[in-house]
């Protein structure tokens, strides 16, 4: 079922904090030209004092400009990311907090499969869009990778980076044809380890950080396996996921992936044979942001008029838990 | 705008420990008598060695044996839970592990508004069972608060306790008319600060538990300031909450709210005048179960014969954020 949806506009904010492959290299007392080769990430930007809000918040301001609108004009803030600021309250309501709208009664809430956050916030958002329950959706991803990384392990650590992105959504006028084609998501949770951080939640409270090993807290990743199961749902996910459409691969002007990690681009683009001038990677400028790397590759496909009014793009992803998702949608 | 969503089954878990009131007066060295008096918690539960995802399967399970249906009917897995059990993934993958159907590919997302994460679920999940999108919805809340409680902070900690319940939604038969009469939320992040867990995310790592004083990693609640602030938003919130229907409070055959403490509840039944007979509290058997209470408390309503197919069932409270929601539905 097609639902009525437009982007009306996108904003980023991207730390200051530039650290560059060959930084890593030294840092990590690996060859030159290792963490490159491995990542494909020239640039990652990691905070210094930025939180998560303040980061999202100042997207938000970004996307709201380019909008023309007012931040008064958002009547629901939806958080799209894979890691939560603190415990307790939710991210949309800090992030309500830092753009001075702690008045305003805005309903916020967050959405989190991890890096496909933000594919499912747009997605649901669809939904509240059409019916006319909310007029003008912010959603926001917003991601601090940095402080859970694991140096020890390399090959997962220098693949990330922290930012933010936010998008404003609205229904579109009575001429106009933005909507959503499609949407999928499957879910395995055969591979819920494959990526995770096991402590810090209610299972390993932070209080055990004296007593366990360090890398309880951090990021683990086994990319092997990651690979392995995504390659093996691919095909069939792609299959289900145009079959409601009247479509092709071939229709498509942009097709934005998660930005996992240079290899993982490669293999996708080759799999499903996406031509250069259509695939959307900017990993070597900002690694993997989580759930922000779609939005921000898509602000920037946006502003690089890559993507123009009327054009069918493509989100596609796969996420810890591991999930697999993707959304064609009319700019 | 009214949306089809029938509850075709529900369930619960609740951990075996169970804590007294009279115990803890003993483990607080606090006069007999203070701890029921302050929470109107006679018994609380704590896990022992149950983690969130056991006890949201085992709920799950009883739901779906409720619904009279097979755990692979459900083609849409949402968690509405204020706690995480890991950081990384979701809390829907994780139950969707426990459950067994790690290879099923069933969709696993969370959503989280802290206390009204059932409760934003079940609205949400209104459009996409209304819509087509999936037939059959699990939402399960599972919430362990024993782990971060602050026991210096006597008046928050005696008020909680762990537990978990599952909701199975379908769209109903034609000859039925199960569905959301209206739904809404506001959030004022002015008390964003009212209650909260600081540390634990991204502002504050599990490592800092080294260097900072514990209470970063405790829940810490201002009760008098979120007793203030809710009771000023709520007139003006239930008025637009029934303004899109044409009933009032007199039609209700259940009111259920956050089991948020004993005198919230006394003063959101007085406040809003609502007979003993539709006021569903269950308080003193379980605590403040933080997202599980009003799932729990639906439960019982229901295996009580308290709600009976086409009464119309209001479900109310607040959260951390500060977040006040309500959904009015015919059962």
């Amino acid at each position: 079922m097609e639902r009525s949806i437009k982007v009306i506009g996108t904003g980023i904010y991207i730390p200051k904090t530039v650290v560059t492959a060959e930084e890593l290299d030294k840092k990590l007392s690996l060859p030159s030209g290792w963490t490159l080769k491995k990542s494909g990430v020239r640039v990652r930007h990691f905070i210094t004092n930025e939180t998560a809000s303040k980061m999202g918040a100042k997207a938000a301001v970004q996307a709201v400009e380019n909008a023309g609108i007012r931040l008064e004009d958002i009547d629901c803030i939806i958080s799209g990311s894979g890691t939560m600021e603190q415990p307790i309250p939710c991210n949309a309501a800090l992030i309500q907090k830092e753009l001075s709208l702690e008045e305003s009664g805005i309903p916020c809430f967050d959405i989190n499969t991890t890096c496909l956050s933000f594919v499912k916030g747009f997605d649901l958002a669809s939904y509240l869009i059409d019916s006319g329950r909310y007029k003008t959706i912010l959603i926001v991803s917003s991601e601090i990778s940095s402080i859970g990384l694991n140096w020890k392990q390399k090959e997962s650590a220098v693949l990330f980076g922290d930012g933010a992105a936010a998008v404003v959504v609205q229904k579109p006028r009575k001429e106009e044809s933005s909507h959503i084609l499609t949407a999928r998501m499957e879910t395995y949770s055969v591979g819920a380890s494959h990526s995770e951080i096991p402590g810090g939640g209610t299972k390993i409270h932070p209080r055990e950080h004296a007593h366990l090993s360090e890398e309880h807290f951090l990021f683990q990743m086994n990319g092997q396996a990651i690979f392995r199961l995504s390659s093996r749902l691919l095909p069939a996910f792609m299959e289900k996921l145009f079959a409601g459409t009247n479509i092709t691969m071939n229709a498509l002007k942009a097709v934005i992936p998660h930005q996992a990690s240079g290899m993982a681009l490669r293999i996708l683009q080759k799999k499903l044979n996406i031509p250069d001038a259509v695939f959307i990677n900017n990993i070597e400028n900002y690694g993997n942001t989580i759930a922000a790397s779609i939005p921000i590759a898509l602000h920037e496909a946006i502003e690089q008029g890559r993507i123009k009014r009327g054009d069918l793009v493509m989100l596609i992803g796969t996420s810890a838990g591991l999930s697999i998702g993707g959304v064609i949608f009319e700019y």
